[in-house]
C-alpha cells in the first residue's frame, strides 16, 4: 500500500483539482496554501448566490463549521445538498461538535447529504455521533480512542461515510477496512487548524483518486510526514506553519517511504 | 514583582485557559496561534445562535471591532453582556475608536457591560474616552502621552477597566498602580495586529490569574520581550510575525528576567 | 524610467499613505502585512454604517471580490461610488471574474463607478471584457495572451481604467503606454493572493504618485523583484509568503534597479 499512497500524491500534484472551501476565517489562508502546496487549486466560496455554480466547476468539497453563523450554514446546506445530488465527493469537518446545540443541530443536518468522508479529533467523533443518534456504549469503553473508535464505526454504518480521527495516531474507517497512521509531532497541536488543513487535503485527494479509503490515508500521511520533517528544523509553532508548507511542496518519494509508519487491520 | 509575572506566564501554560474571541478577521489566524503558542485554548466564534453558550464554557472573552459590522455588532453585544452576567472576566479592543461614528456608537455600548480591561494605543483610548463622555483637559497636555495616560485615568474611574495604553511604552493604569513597560522593538509595528495579539493574551491571563493588573503586565511584557528578541533575528517583519509565535512557546525564565524592563508609581 | 519607478517606492514610505480595504478573507493578513511592509497603513473596514466614512479618511480603496457576498457587494458598491464621487482613486481585483453569473453580475455594476486601475490575471480580464460587453475579436487571437492584451485594450477604452493583467509577464495598459515588466519567480503561483497583494500595493502607489501607469508599473516590479529575490532563499512557498514581507520591507535602490526588467512600446 505505501507504493501506492505516494502515487496518489503525484496524482493530484498531476491532474490540480479544483477544490471548493467553504471553511472558517481563521484557516482560509493556510488551507489554501496547503493545497496550493500539494498542487491543488483552492476556491473559497460562500455566496448563497454562487455556492451551486461553485459545486458544479469543482472537484471535491469542503465543509468545515469553524467560525459557522446563520448565513454561512445555509450556504453549506446548498453546498453540500447539490455535492450529494451532483455526486461531487465532499469532506465535513465537525469543528467544535458538541460545544454548543447550535453545532449540534447544524451537524445533524449536514449528515443528511451524505459526506464521503467525515475528519475530526475524538471528541469531535463522539460528539457527532451521539448528535446523530449513533448509541455508543460507553460502559465498555475503557480509553478515549475506544470510545471514538466504536464512534467512528457506528457513524460510518449510519452515513456511509468514512471516517478519519485525527490524534497523535490517525485513525481511518470505512467498510472493510481500519488503518493506523503513526506519524506527526506534538507541536504540530501548537499551530491552529492543521487539522483543518487535513480535511482540505483529503479533499483535494478523494476528487481524483478512486479508492476513497487511500486517498485519505495518503493526504492523512502527507500531512503528518510533512510535519513530522518541518518540526525537526522549527525552533516553535510560528516556524512550524510555514515550514509545513514547505514541505507539502517539496517532500521526495524517498522521504515519504522512509517516514510513513502505515498499520492496517 | 518580576518574579511574579513570571509565576502568571507558567499558571497559563499549565492551566491552558479556553479564550472566546469575537475578533476582526485580518488577525484570527495570528491570534489564535498567538494563543497556543502561551499555552491557551482558542475559540473563534461569533454567532447568534451560540455566543452565550461559548461564553459559558470559556474562561475569558475577547471583543475586537476591527471589522465590525451590524451583525457582529450584535454578537457582541450578547457576549459581553453575558460575560458581565456570569462574571467572566473579557477584555475590549477597541480598534479604530474615532475613525466613524459608527465605531464609537458601538464602543459606547460595549462599555456598558463592563470590560475587565480595554487596551489600545493612546489614539484609540484617547478617543474612547471621548466616546465615553470622559472630559480631558487637553489644555494642559504637553504630549500624546500625557493626554492619554489622563484619558487612561478617566475612563478607569468611569468604567473600572483596568486600561492598558500600548505604544513605545506600555501603560497600565489601574485603581492604584500605574506600570509602565518599556520592552518591544519598532519593527512590530510594521506586523498588522500584534495590538490584537496583545488583547488576547490579556484575556488568557485575567482568566487564570486572580491580580488583574499583574496579569496585564504579565501578557504585555511577555509579547514584548519575545517581539524584542525575534526581532534580533528577523530580516524583516514576515520573519518577525513568524518569530513572536516561537518565541511565545519557547521563551524562558532568564530570557523574561533577564530583559523585563518595568517601573511601577 | 527606471529611476522614478524608484523615486515613487520611497515616496510611498515617505509619505505612509491610508489604504482602505474591502477584500476577501483569504488575503487579509498577507495583504495588510505588505501594505506595511512598503510603508503604508492598511485599514480593513466592511460595514455599510461606516464604508463612507472610511473611503473619505483614506488616500485609496481597493475592492477586491474573491469571498463576495450579498452583504459585501452592496459595501463594495457604496464604497466605491463614494470613491467616485469625491475622486479617490480606487483598484477593482476581479478575482474569479467569469467563474459565476454572480460574479459577473457583481463586476458589471462596480464597473460603472470607474476603477482608476483593474489587475487581474489574464483569464479574469478576458472574463471581465466580456462581461462589459466588449467585443473581443478572438479569432486573431494566436495565444491567450494575446486575446488578452486586446480585452485590455478595449476595457481601458469603455471604462478609462489603467488595466494590469499579471502573469509570468504583467502587462499595464493605458492611454498611450504599454509596459512589459518580467520579474517574478513561479513559485510566486504557489502562494495565495499574491495577485490580492499586488492589487493592494498599486491602490498604495496609485494613492500617492500623480503618474497613475507608474504607480502601476512601480507597485508591480517591486512585488515582482521581492518575490523573485525571496524565492532564492526559500525552500518552498511557505517561506515564500514570509520573505516576500521581508524583502518589500528591506529592498535597497541597488537590489531593485540591478534586477528590474521593463520594456515600454
Amino acid at each position: 500500500m505505501e507504493k501506492k499512497l505516494w502515487q496518489h500524491i503525484i496524482q493530484v500534484r498531476n491532474t490540480s483539482p479544483l477544490i471548493h472551501n467553504i471553511t472558517n476565517y481563521v484557516v482560509m489562508n493556510n488551507t489554501a496554501n496547503a493545497l496550493l502546496a500539494v498542487g491543488a487549486s483552492p476556491i473559497m466560496a460562500h455566496a448563497k448566490s454562487e455556492v451551486e455554480e461553485m459545486v458544479t466547476l469543482s472537484h471535491a468539497l469542503v465543509i468545515n463549521i469553524g467560525t459557522l453563523d446563520e448565513y454561512w450554514t445555509e450556504s453549506m446546506f446548498i453546498a453540500s445538498k447539490k455535492a450529494d445530488s451532483v455526486k461531487k465527493p465532499w469532506v465535513l469537518d465537525p469543528v467544535g461538535a458538541g460545544a454548543t446545540s447550535y453545532r449540534d443541530t447544524v451537524l445533524n443536518q449536514l449528515l443528511f447529504f451524505k459526506p464521503t468522508v467525515i475528519r475530526g479529533n475524538a471528541s469531535e467523533i463522539i460528539a457527532l455521533a451521539k448528535t446523530a443518534d449513533v448509541v455508543t456504549k460507553g460502559v465498555d469503553s475503557t480509553a478515549i480512542s475506544t470510545e471514538a473508535i466504536e464512534a467512528a464505526r457506528n457513524l460510518h454504518a449510519k452515513t456511509g461515510a468514512i471516517i478519519c480521527i485525527s490524534g497523535e495516531t490517525d485513525i481511518i474507517i470505512s467498510q472493510n477496512q481500519c488503518i493506523y497512521l503513526k506519524n506527526g509531532n506534538s507541536m504540530m497541536t501548537k499551530v491552529t487548524g492543521l487539522g483543518c488543513t487535513a480535511s482540505a487535503l483529503i479533499a483535494a485527494f478523494i476528487a481524483v483518486v478512486d479508492h476513497k479509503t487511500e486517498a485519505v490515508a495518503a493526504a492523512m500521511s502527507l500531512l503528518s510526514i510533512a510535519g513530522e520533517l518541518a518540526a525537526n528544523e522549527s525552533a516553535g509553532p510560528g516556524s512550524l506553519q510555514t515550514h509545513i508548507l514547505d514541505k507539502l511542496y517539496n517532500i521526495t518519494e524517498h522521504e515519504f517511504l522512509t517516514h510513513l509508519k502505515i498499520v492496517q487491520s
